[in-house]
């Protein structure tokens, strides 16, 4: 058998998320179909290094999967996209030793959530970027943004449902990029739990229009309670944008 | 009656062209769908600059209509958007004299057409960009571009079933603009036959990629014979982008 390691790109508009749902149109399920076909038929089962929701696209996706075919990696990845539908591309194909694992051994990730500040709405955009036509004090959501950075408990910047027992994650780096009327949050950490991005980024926008100050992220993470931070914001914005391992 | 002018901007992607046809989705049916609404039921019919064809789209085309309503121009705006569908965007409604026509009035109109010509396929873009992963020699289609502009018969670039008797048109400008992988046509001309634009990119590409020198473009229109010229470009890369009229 070859353990293969495969990084993807996806428009997540028109899928129900990553992971396979009973009857939904999925990531995992287009992957796991157009492998099959390569296999004649054989169920290949694919492992990526976490899921995503419905309507957040990915960038850079990774994926593995093991299978007894010898094809050199450039025509894996040809024969991949011949196989996927448009809205899922296969961007590299790599052998790699057979204990790597996908979502076992990320060592860090990186998101980024891109808003329209512009009054006017873009219908070219309208299903990959958050349209939120109003002025933000980019000052303020720089200086909150620092405020992140470190280990934290993110009890409070997690959905409700989390069943996770440990919230505990690092973050990295996080950034607010501004170009216009264009903004980008970066985000790089070791881990990240159920909607804490989203919450995060709709936290960051709220301090930007001045319903709270940079230093209310210190005692919203104190108080370990989702109802304390800000709303979630919406899926469209989302891109899971690279997944890092050891050896690269 | 009031006559409004009205500039919209819309995703062709999932529209079969701007003009109403029977059982079809197109733009003139959801602008009027909207717009009868706002009139409680009475139908209003609007008239556009020109069609645009199923998968083509609108940064700026222009309409009018008539209405008993006195509405300022702001609200017009909203109450359009707010009865729109999200792939279509009213940028703006201005009041006109009643003998202000979208179509009869055009002094000239610009298209845009968005060419990728990176390896890797972009699954965001792919409804709003032409892939087209070749290495092009970018001073030949520059070249070639230069001999398009002045009055021409565009009998070789237009569709061969456009009923239309008088196929002389003037192109003022048509530029490429590359930005590393990325290829934008920009052309503005007073008046467009059926599939001009995508028949003029078609044979810049082709010479482009070496298959005609920039010269053969004198050949081409001098052969007034569709079958000279090279192929149709898609549609998803075409966009109307602004219609100009004597006042502005």
């Amino acid at each position: 058998m070859n353990r293969l390691k495969c990084t993807i790109s996806y428009d997540g508009a028109q899928f129900e998320g990553y992971q396979i749902q009973k009857e939904k149109r999925t990531v995992q399920l287009e992957v796991q179909r157009a492998l099959s076909r390569i296999h004649k038929g054989s169920e290949i089962k694919v492992s990526a290094s976490g899921r995503t929701d419905a309507g957040v696209h990915a960038v850079g996706q990774v994926l593995h999967f093991d299978s007894p075919l010898t094809i050199p990696e450039g025509a894996w990845q040809k024969a991949m996209n011949a196989h996927l539908p448009k809205d899922i591309w296969v961007k590299k194909v790599e052998t790699v030793p057979g204990d790597f694992h996908a979502r076992f051994d990320v060592v860090k990730k990186e998101y980024r959530y891109k808003v329209n500040l512009s009054k006017d709405f873009n219908v070219f955009s309208r299903d990959h970027v958050f349209h939120y036509p109003f002025s933000l004090d980019f000052e303020a959501v720089q200086e909150a943004c620092g405020h992140f950075i470190g280990e934290h408990d993110f009890t409070s910047f997690c959905s409700a449902k989390t069943e996770v027992e440990d919230k505990v994650r690092t973050i990295y780096s996080l950034e607010a990029v501004v170009n216009g009327e264009e903004l980008e949050f970066r985000i790089v950490g070791n881990g990240f739990l159920y909607n804490m991005v989203r919450i995060i980024v709709g936290t960051l926008l709220e301090i930007g229009q001045g319903k709270n100050l940079p230093n209310d992220i210190f005692s919203i993470l104190e108080a370990r309670n989702r109802g304390a931070a800000g709303k979630t914001a919406p899926a469209q914005g989302l891109y899971l944008w690279n997944v890092v391992y050891d050896d690269n």
